[in-house]
């Protein structure tokens, strides 16, 4: 098959293309992800979690992910830089696949695609932002906060965590809706079906930030399912694992 | 049909009575509810949220009920004493209805159905219990806490509210698992499906108990989706009734 | 006596001014806060808190200040637009006053002050930082977090309490230390004596915010009480309307 | 110096006899705490912070106690089972002690001191209980939930904790107040000064627990600063232990 590494750092590198073509598929190796990665038959990311969340920007149609962890915590990888060898193997044998949903986020003629979340922020730093938030295009809440989040299950243990976020497990596809230091008496997070349209609105551009990697400005944005999702090699272990991340979350 | 009112007060009965009667339906009235409910075809409750719980402890098939709320929150019900006579005409004239999953609580020989909450408590006040939680027979966590809570999203108004955990839409089926007053510096709610199997298990026999209602002794307890939903006439508005609801809660 | 308006909007100055003229004070108005503030014998605010906040960033040696509100929520005011004339006779015939300490922020050659809070961020918005805190120059904890709020117990009811923190009485003079956002499994706001030298670090040169009012970039800050206490006339019924005041944020 | 020993189990009892004689000391030893440990020029605890709470629901005039920690986290003790010799020693040679202010709890008749917390609890499991909570005589706040803690500062990091309480440093005298479970869509804990009268007030009688020892039953509780502190040998890294300890909360 075509296979293609993308790399955070080179120390692996060649003990990874060595595996894959030993194992009698064609190698390709990127530095930087781009929009090519979606030909391929599959992807072996070296690096953390945002090395796999940066390709996932680039890509629509996603081929499998195996995520080889260098960094510290790995939610989204595979293996670590000790056992990917035997892994990649099993993996590749037995090419068992699964999908996580991602969120596409609509602000004006701008949109991108999140696995973890959108956030939106009122520009100035230290001023607070009023912000509607409208499920199914019924307005349900008004608040004043630094920003909001839109998270997804797989996100529930990123940016939405920090903010006092809930943990949703990897196959319960939810939006979970949370501020950011809103300045209220009372506030919860939200954790609503996958498929509602959830939309924020402030009365100045704030800006809109994509699984911390694109940044937009807007007054306005729309986030609902994508029509792409994020596919991986499966691992058995997810629910599990989500326990034993974030008690490492320090 | 053949209908039957619950109440908890007396109050509106005769009205409740005649308008069901001048409807052409049926009419027996029980102040306390019991399994007879089953055979009705349509039950109306007048009471509060407590009332609607007390009647799902007693039956299994759950006719559909609707629910007038003489008391300060309904979140379970469909009027209030000014307008129910215009919305149970256009409840019947319909016959819509919903199904709301509940749990079923086995411990030892006992079991029993929950539509907000399982909760399981350490059996002496002001001591620590260590709960060990396993998901699908796997062990995911053990806290030492003064109990926990297994919420449906419906419950998540309720008690798992008390105890911090996050508001789920009612039209996604979970459970939620959070601990009341953990004694640990980290934790956070879990949020998983439905369909999954929640244990609670400690080294003493503790208090379990269903919806604030049902009262059992057991050292473990196993949650799982029931087969016996509860059934309501329809509310068109119930995602946008929980941002109401939760925001008079004081 | 010379007393001075500060205002924000002129709709209530005339009837100020006359009031203070009637009781025989010499009277000056300002639509904007400057240092020459300090050499009156008392201020008069009309405004909001963020006026009087305003007002305290210009002055180190504070007059007392009288506030009218004109605002939403007005915590350090005395007074509404309704009100204000017989408040302000009672006030300055007892001219019975109250200090509140405030904190001084050092960062490089830079110094501040702020009553409320002292927050600092990381530049980039969406990237964690890490954050040393030093406690009288003891390192006592490293969180990854958007940024850390250093509030007096007067800003317990400000930013501070947006990012979680609790609410401290108005009369117990403290430091609380509460991080924006931590990507932390556990927590805490932490409390301490206003007198404890606290220190903030991170790598790189982030935001320092003081009382949202002055920005600086420092890598590093320093915030002790400061020897220029906020002097306010003074209110009995301070401990009661903080209860008030946090249920009307909303 | 006449010493006495209270001990949680024998194992190094001989030990500790030994060391207290070696130095001059009388040394008595008792299994369980009791009125006559006031007469006493010191104490020496073996065992965890759960003795040295019982040591003080005995006494009122306290005689400095020195713990040696047999259990799993000692915030009150001074050592471990490894390190006491030393300890001991340098602890008894410079005789530096430090106290820290109790709380006094009086409800009817009956009145005890606590050092940690003063829980109040409605006496039903899983009914919600409304309590009334006074401060300096004036009502403040009416919340509906199981319970209700007074803690000191050095309670902080006990239940107060669980219940998502503040870290309060040890030499900042202070009584938190917080909710177990608040049915409410906003609160927050309180921190006050320790010379603060606070009552809390149920409509029926509920449970007082201090410090986790002592069970009353009472409709009002009133919490004020007791005349008689806890005294211990002192530590010099109280508020970095703080730090430590909370992490070790798990």
């Amino acid at each position: 098959m075509r296979s293609v590494i993308v790399y955070k750092s080179p120390e692996l590198l060649e003990k990874v293309e060595k595996v894959l073509l030993d194992l009698g598929h064609e190698v390709k190796s990127l530095p930087k992800p781009s929009r090519s990665l979606e030909s391929f038959d599959f992807i072996v990311s070296i690096g953390g979690d945002g090395t796999i969340l940066s390709i996932l920007q680039e890509v629509r149609r996603c081929p499998p992910i195996f995520g080889i962890n260098s960094g510290k915590i790995g939610y989204l990888t595979h293996s670590n830089s000790t056992d990917f060898e035997d892994k990649i193997r099993i993996a590749l044998k037995k090419f068992e696949t699964e999908k996580f949903e991602r969120v596409k986020c609509s602000c004006g003629d701008s949109d991108c695609l999140a696995l973890n979340e959108i956030a939106f922020f009122g520009k100035e730093r230290g001023k607070l932002t009023e912000i509607t938030i409208k499920i199914d295009s019924e307005e349900v809440d008004r608040i004043r906060c630094d920003g909001i989040i839109a998270a997804t299950q797989i996100g529930s243990t990123a940016y939405s965590f920090s903010a006092g976020g809930p943990v949703v497990e990897p196959y319960h596809p939810s939006i979970i809706i949370v501020p950011v230091a809103p300045f209220r008496f009372g506030w919860r997070p939200f954790v609503v079906r996958m498929d509602r349209i959830v939309e924020f609105e402030a009365k100045n551009p704030g800006l809109v930030i994509a699984d911390g990697k694109k940044i937009f400005e807007a007054k306005r944005v729309t986030i609902t399912k994508s029509d792409f999702p994020a596919v991986f090699f499966k691992r058995d272990d997810r629910i599990k694992r989500v326990f034993q991340i974030i008690r490492r979350i320090e």
